[in-house]
């Protein structure tokens, strides 16, 4: 088969690869090699790819970082209270429990990422380790919501600093038994002079975090908003630390750093993060958020038997109409979160690198993105052209839009390094640019046009907003064929204006055809 | 980086690949490159790799396949009631409805990775209708709750059997899509002469269920049990077909197939199925199970401030130790879900080939696993020595067993083939046979040990329980260690019987090496 033909060519070259890799390491550290004891050794022959139990691990990360969504969405609207009351009740709590835990799991997260940019191979031992810590990470939500709901009590200070110490313990423990055995290292530190300078510089890094938080507990039984100033500085530290040093370069001119110490735990915005990882994180995010009605409409709408009796006469059919919006908020809310899939996925085939600000853009869109089975259940909610009916569409194009706008800017600021970041077909002039700018820009225009839309006719503000649902999947399909129409149209209008760049475009697709066949596979 | 360095070269030899596969589907197919359309060439341009696409369904079916163990799991346990009365009630009901979901969302996974063995690329229009499919696939669950909550109802089988046709038509508009654009398709039918023959064996095969599923929406208006045996008919007909065409062979002599049909759509036990896929499903399942217990916990278990001021004096610790037994529950299955993961990755790392077969058994250890969280929820909501605690303790017990003993199973299928299937080292006389034997087969013994203790003890039931929960992780990471120890004393009991056999095992650790290597990055 064509597929295992492929796959047998590529694992042919990893296994020359690792080959190259393995004589490569026994000529630089052969005299490691030599002090370690047989039994180590054999203990080599036990390491494995770590692909796997990075995979695992997006998926758990990303299942809780959308947890907190649940509580909210949960939250039931009374229909004779106002939308706005409620509302702010949520925002005041649960809401916000929802975004920082989301910011909190994305910052332990990035963490993650960094230190498997590290250590690339694994074994049995590491593997375990890694779980303890995944259990503590899944842990955090809930000692957040305990921190939200008793903000003047230690305990759920307490809890989240116990966490995040016992963390930074483990991950400690895993950089030490990772630095004993350098065949689990990144190569570029396995055959580094300055190994010894690495695993300080990373040690010191990890333990920054747990530090802070055990000043912080004990603060927390003392003075506990200073507790939270503390663990506010715990989770901003590395862009503090970042502005602090870029002004004092300014103040005293440019300090140079030694090249080595660039590569790994530098917090530069421009500092490389795996983009397997990113997709990975954000195909969970998306996946569990595409199915969270789902859980509920399978868990709660399935009418007693009983009930059908004596309240419906037997008939099923009106049983089940009741819960007709539910049905509608799902597939609305499925149908959305999927296409903003399909354009995620279509911007990163073209991303060829992915940045640290990139993945903070790409974290602000999935925040927004978890809101939205929410938003889309709300609309459902209140009767026909109530106004809360109303608030709660222009909610959910609100929600819509931040959630495409903030992937429009990652497009938007890998477009300022494009040489390093952008496949050449979507950089400037490239043959897919405007097709991409229109993907991307589709939900964010169609959201922006649907909410002021229903400020002018707020009478058909339901009818609008599901005519709007129906036509974006069609307007996705034929979308290739409207920018073309489009383009048409514009070099009508402005004919004499730029018929030169169309044609310098159009030169530039043979040669470029190949890459781009390479690049998709 | 060296993660880097070796991603580029594996891109590397990706381009030239598709490069040469460029150039030979060319010279193949000129015939039918000059016959399409420019419009259509430049669609070419737009085709994606599918690795995304299908790790997002992945993502999307695992989550679908265990969402119905929730209800099962939130049916709250009367403490004056007794256990077996409860657990019969919902034996007859949820578990059935739970344990049916997983297997039809699984023969719909398994035809999704049929479908996209045979289409290797994508675009965005067959991105866009795979997400419609997925939606229809995430609505199955429901329709089944339907059915199993008024399974005399005629709106269940029809709203079941809308889903598949509805399905069964997307899919072959992807089938007919593909065949249209040739170099969507797997490089083999690509190239092959009978692509005609292969469409419409695939279009046969494919419609066969949506035909049946017709015929059973009509007969659920007359005659509602036959669309059952209809249903069933439907899930089981790939098996049944093969056991009918066996008895034929056996009969009246073997009948030589084309070798052409049989590499796709065989549905015989040894076709092959993606690992990659395999993996996804399974870590998807593992990472919803093992946090399963966490959503209840952060949505159900932050107590409201009022309550802690009145019942509990304002004391924060006494309320929170009211849920003590819910979080030794969360983390007593998160260890043995992540174990059991553990165990699963540790496999799959050296199954180098995964048949249907071996995914048929992955299935049904996964559907275990999905029961778990229920089960340790169980143990810890029953006053201590109580019957009911016994009780459920020993169903965890039976269902880590079951777990433990279908992943033992895959590894004992793969032996049976083990040239094709297993990596040199875990084969019959490899140097890690015994230590993956020993992996395997630890949780089995262990919940078996345990279950015969707690018979025997049944006053010290929970302890029992509790120290294996504590011990068997330890026990994973000594384990190389035990298995060393035990093969030693093994040696000293039979000394002059096999001494020859560990030489054996130890002169093929050199030779073996280098492959392992090259297995595992």
């Amino acid at each position: 088969m064509g597929e295992n033909d492929g796959s047998e060519i590529i694992e042919h070259h990893v296994e020359e690869e690792m080959e190259k890799k393995c004589t490569r390491s026994h000529a630089a550290s052969s005299s490691f090699l030599e002090s370690v004891s047989p039994s180590d050794r054999e203990g080599h022959s036990g390491t494995q790819s770590s692909h796997r139990l990075l995979a695992y691990s997006d998926a758990l990360i990303s299942i809780i970082a959308t947890v907190m969504i649940l509580p909210v969405a949960h939250t039931k609207m009374e229909n004779n209270e106002e939308l706005r009351e409620s509302v702010q009740l949520l925002l005041t709590t649960k809401i916000a429990v929802y975004l920082m835990t989301f910011l909190i799991v994305t910052v332990a997260w990035a963490a993650h990422i960094r230190l498997f940019q590290v250590i690339v191979r694994i074994d049995d031992c590491l593997a375990l380790l890694n779980l303890a810590c995944m259990m503590l990470i899944t842990f955090l939500p809930y000692t957040f919501s305990l921190m939200a709901t008793f903000p003047e009590h230690f305990l759920g200070i307490l809890l989240f600093c116990g966490c995040v110490m016992v963390m930074g313990v483990i991950q400690s423990v895993i950089v030490l038994y990772a630095f004993s055995r350098p065949f689990l290292l990144n190569e570029q530190i396995q055959i580094s002079e300055n190994q010894t300078y690495y695993k300080h510089h990373i040690l010191k890094v990890i333990m920054r975090v747990p530090i802070m938080c055990f000043f912080a507990s004990i603060f927390s039984f003392i003075f506990f908003q200073l507790s939270y100033v503390l663990l506010a500085i715990v989770i901003f530290l590395p862009y503090i630390s970042r502005s602090l040093k870029w002004c004092r370069n300014k103040a005293i001119g440019q300090v140079e750093e030694t090249p080595d110490s660039m590569l790994f735990y530098t917090y530069l915005p421009n500092e490389p993060l795996s983009k397997d990882r990113v997709e990975a994180f954000s195909d969970g995010v998306y996946a569990i958020v595409a199915t969270l009605l789902i859980l509920d409409i399978c868990e709660d709408n399935v009418p007693d038997p009983t009930v059908v009796q004596k309240q419906f006469g037997g008939s099923l059919i009106a049983a089940l109409q009741v819960y007709g919006p539910e049905y509608l908020a799902y597939f609305g809310s499925f149908a959305t979160v999927g296409l903003l899939w399909f354009v995620h996925h279509s911007l990163f085939l073209h991303v060829t690198k992915t940045t640290r600000f990139m993945g903070l853009l790409n974290t602000f869109s999935l925040a927004f993105v978890g809101g939205l089975p929410l938003a889309y259940q709300l609309t459902h909610e209140f009767p026909h052209n109530s106004r809360n009916e109303l608030e709660a569409i222009q909610i959910s194009c609100v929600i819509i839009f931040f959630a495409g706008i903030f992937q429009l800017a990652i497009w938007v600021v890998a477009l300022y390094n494009e040489q390093e970041t952008l496949h050449p077909y979507v950089r400037y002039g490239g043959r897919e640019h405007i097709f991409m700018l229109a993907k991307l820009s589709l939900y964010p225009c169609v959201a922006l046009g649907t909410f002021f839309l229903t400020c002018i006719l707020s009478k058909f503000s339901a009818s609008i907003f599901h005519l709007m649902e129906i036509t974006v999947p069609f307007a996705f399909l034929v979308l290739r064929l409207l920018v073309r129409v489009g383009l048409a149209l514009l070099r009508l209008v402005f004919c004499p204006d730029r018929p030169d760049h169309r044609v310098i475009v159009e030169e530039g697709d043979d040669e470029t055809r190949v890459p781009f066949n390479a690049l998709v596979t």
